[in-house]
């Protein structure tokens, strides 16, 4: 069963196993963009390995090649020109499943050890991937470090560990005495042999093109499976500089590279039809709801894991500590523009206001407090900066110009166009709040992706968590938060999240933001509203994933 | 954690937690109908019992009763007259909900032990759920005491023990402390509450009314859900004997009974209405591929974990022991008239004929051989009917007559009307076997239920396996078998089923039956062909089942 690879990394394994029993605080991938940690020259180094893709085609040698297909913008405005090879993909499938034969051979623990070398080098290739995602996707260069880097090594990591411990469990063969009296025992030889179900399909977003990839890939990839990344057409080289890492990897360990691959395809038919290969076994999708609904009514021949789309919301019933809770939100919901799956987007107020330490505050003093509370964070251009990033689609700014002409409710605080000096053609803009009423389900009850949020006004707290609970029921959310003292209103509160099945963070005024999900602590998703139908990552997300199939005979007397 | 419940059954989940990971043989529950073992007065106590129900009403306390249903005929055609209630499926499901949130809260401990207890009481009422299953079946006594008592019971403790192992990995909470340099951590506590999917639907069959149903009831049980029993019309007795201790130990424990009820629907419609009931979140089905397949279309606010048709079939290339091969096929065809999901429907031997110990057989050989190994197996009468039993269903009588008449093949042996002393009422039929060419694929390359297998002709060995693993992938399969001498030849045998993803047996010429599916030990369905979507029993089965509903707040300094 030992394989040198997983010798190699077999303290990290151990580690990663004891971390998704404790689900307590964990990583093996330093989250600090530091020199001290990465090495004196990984920061420019990285860079210029970022920098030596731009202009230039990404070679990688797969099967099928027609042609190179460029065309990312960067949120940024700067010129990125990567051309990427496009490849037929039937070839692709084909290949994939013809290498998954090695990698069955491999065992479980050769796989093992294989994904967490590869996520070791993607550890090493940090800082450029960082640049990659940066520059794809508009967010600043910290969270594109830490969350494109190693944030997304955590969630690969655990899905590897998962995946481990599943196959782990399976013995390769027992003995079966079946005791017969006084007469000798009925023996048989039984073997177990772990498959992996088919090729899976990666479908990348724009906004997280490895945090919310990585999942998926290693899942896939550890329990058996081929994967074929299908980046978002704005986001592809983040995953194209790891799909060319996993691939030197599996060559190195005599695995046939083309057990995964990059698929580059500009046309949704494209995709549409690799969905529904019949080779296509799982597809893992990040993305809205249209076609994230398409692939879960049409790609019957494989197992669809989804994330799509939600209307996340705060409960504020009452605080402590009013300024901080302000401060918190205004983080939120100005983290990366908005532009997070888990960011919120209605706070929900009752209309005779809340109790705070500071007295009573209307429902209007937290509406603008709130709006003041936002200006103040990003009052200094290098935080707003850093902390907004830019904006990764036309389709979110769009939104912006809509939520700011005051369609859709009140406007509290209008989005102002920044300019970024270090990139003069980025598009920056701050945060849209607006309120409304909470009769007004219209505007705030579907997911508006990007900086736009609504301060809601509900008759009560009971009703704020009431409306919360169906909001999450029928339109899904990854997150949702409450502010309350009043321990009853808590506990109201979770109780309605059990129903609801969401995520809860309660009183959150510190360093932690509702939107922040740690990977081997926070499930992401719960898997059971229609935001997403499953969750980074438990058992669930890998254990349909690869099939035991076994053989029997008697044993010899 | 700790439940009076679990306590008392804490060494039988041990056991059971040591089986499922070594896959070895083992039981609690045995096997055989012994006085010795069950009591001196249990067989008789037990017929009693189920002698008490006859031309009765089955009180269940279940609410939204409008009447009584009945309607059973014995395949051994005695008067069954019992009724049942029947209620609204609407009621039965929002009682079902209602009753979860208790569920909930006893925590995975609870519910373990409760179902550890309940499967205790099903297990003391072996002898009565054995008439029952025999007479509501056709099956003969013996299996219908084994696979209808204690190995039902099995599958439902692999499932408590799946379910036990996964819930048992969630930490009830974590403290997760992020370390800050020279600054003090940020700390926060974090609470993770297992909560189930919402109500499942557990449809049961005609022929199998506990062993195809206690798997998915207590894996959807175990992991927190309440459970909706909807029996197969003709065999609704074992279901409501079920359903009625299972509401008695609930009721015992202080939780309420209207988790679990029976729902008799003799209308499809009926059914049809419940399975997609928006509260309804899991469906477990074991049935024909038209309904089956209705559900998967329609089900889509559930997981569907569906047993559907399949062709089954065996590779003969050679052997070292031909008379023992031919009297354990014969057993495999004959055994409850070929009325198991698992049972041979096609055998493929090459044109060549095959190497035997006593010298080459021709095909012609092996047909005339193995019609007469069936004759001779079924030569006694006290024999041919403990093994045949009776047909279930008049559209098995009528397959057989089809299949009689010459239509599908040349009938190399005619099932013949055995009248049974006992019941002469029973509808008893010996095999059919028919003999085609592998090209006559409509004969045989579809599920024909019942005792009707088929000789099918093939160029050579080489081409029956890959007829076989054509078979699987595309009609599915829940045994395949291969006899050789050759190791090359098990080889690739072995290679084809992991390709096809089915269980293999190899070599069966004893006491095992290639249709015999040991709990704890052999797989029952991979997952991954198109016989079943879902195992018994393995992690993928319970895991989706549930899901973990996450809280947390910054700790107190």
């Amino acid at each position: 069963m030992a394989h040198p690879a997983l010798e190699k990394h077999q303290k990290v394994l151990e580690q990663a196993l004891a971390a998704i029993e404790a689900r307590g605080y964990w990583t093996p991938y330093p989250e600090m963009p530091s020199p001290k940690i990465y090495g004196e020259e990984a920061p420019v180094k990285g860079k210029e390995a970022f920098e030596a893709h731009l202009g230039k085609q990404f070679v990688i040698d797969q099967p099928g090649q027609s042609g190179w297909h460029a065309g990312e913008k960067s949120p940024y405005g700067i010129e990125l020109g990567v051309s990427y090879p496009v490849c037929n993909p039937d070839e692709l499938v084909a290949a994939s499943k013809q290498a998954m034969q090695g990698w069955q051979k491999v065992g479980a623990a050769g796989r093992t050890g294989v994904c967490l070398e590869i996520l070791h080098r993607l550890n090493q290739q940090s800082f450029e991937i960082g640049h990659a995602v940066m520059m794809t996707t508009g967010q600043g260069w910290m969270m594109a470090f830490q969350a494109g880097g190693p944030h997304a090594q955590d969630r690969g990591l655990e899905s590897v560990a998962y995946a481990w411990r599943e196959q782990s469990f399976i013995p390769a063969q027992a003995d079966w005495e079946k005791p017969q009296g006084k007469n000798p025992p009925i023996q048989m030889k039984k073997h177990f042999e772990i498959v992996g179900r088919g090729v899976g399909l990666v479908i990348g977003c724009g906004t997280f093109p490895t945090w919310n990839t990585y999942p998926g890939l290693f899942a896939a990839l550890a329990t058996g499976n081929g994967v074929i990344v299908k980046p978002h057409s704005n986001s592809i080289l983040p995953a194209a500089i790891t799909v060319r890492t996993i691939r030197q990897v599996l060559a190195e360990y005599g695995i046939d590279p083309n057990l995964v691959s990059l698929c580059v395809a500009p046309e949704r038919s494209v995709t549409q039809q690799l969905a529904t290969h019949p080779d296509i076994k799982s597809v893992d999708f990040t993305g809205g709801n249209t076609f994230g609904q398409w692939l879960l009514d049409h790609c019957k021949q494989a197992n669809v894991y989804a994330e799509l789309a939600g209307v996340n919301n705060i409960v504020i019933d009452s605080t402590d500590a009013y300024k901080a809770m302000l401060g918190n939100i205004a983080f939120t919901l100005s983290l990366y523009s908005g532009q997070m799956c888990t960011t919120t987007q209605v706070v929900f107020v009752p209309a005779g206001g809340i109790q705070t330490e500071d007295g009573h505050k209307t429902f209007d003093d937290v509406c603008t407090d709130l709006a003041k509370a936002i200006e103040r964070f990003l009052s200094k251009p290098e935080v707003a900066h850093a902390v907004l990033g830019a904006i990764q689609s036309r389709d979110t700014a769009h939104r912006i110009e809509q939520a700011n002409s005051g369609q859709l409710g009140t406007v509290l605080l209008s989005s102002q166009k920044l300019s970024n000096p270090e990139f003069p053609n980025a598009v920056v803009q701050t945060p849209v709040l607006l309120a409304c009423d909470a009769a007004d389900e219209a505007a705030y009850m579907e997911e508006r992706f990007g900086p736009i949020s609504f301060v809601v006004k509900v008759a009560d707290t009971a009703a704020a968590i009431a409306l919360s609970e169906r909001v999450v029921s029928t339109h899904g959310a990854l997150t949702v938060g409450i502010y309350s003292t009043n321990e009853q209103v808590i506990d109201a509160m979770t109780e309605a999240t059990w129903r609801s099945k969401v995520a809860l963070s309660i009183n959150l005024t510190g360093a932690v933001l509702v939107n922040q999900s740690a990977g081997f602590s926070d499930y992401h998703g719960t898997g059971a509203n229609p935001a997403a139908n499953a969750s980074y990552t438990d058992t669930a997300f890998v254990a349909n994933r690869f099939r035991v199939i076994q053989r029997r005979y008697h044993m010899q007397a």
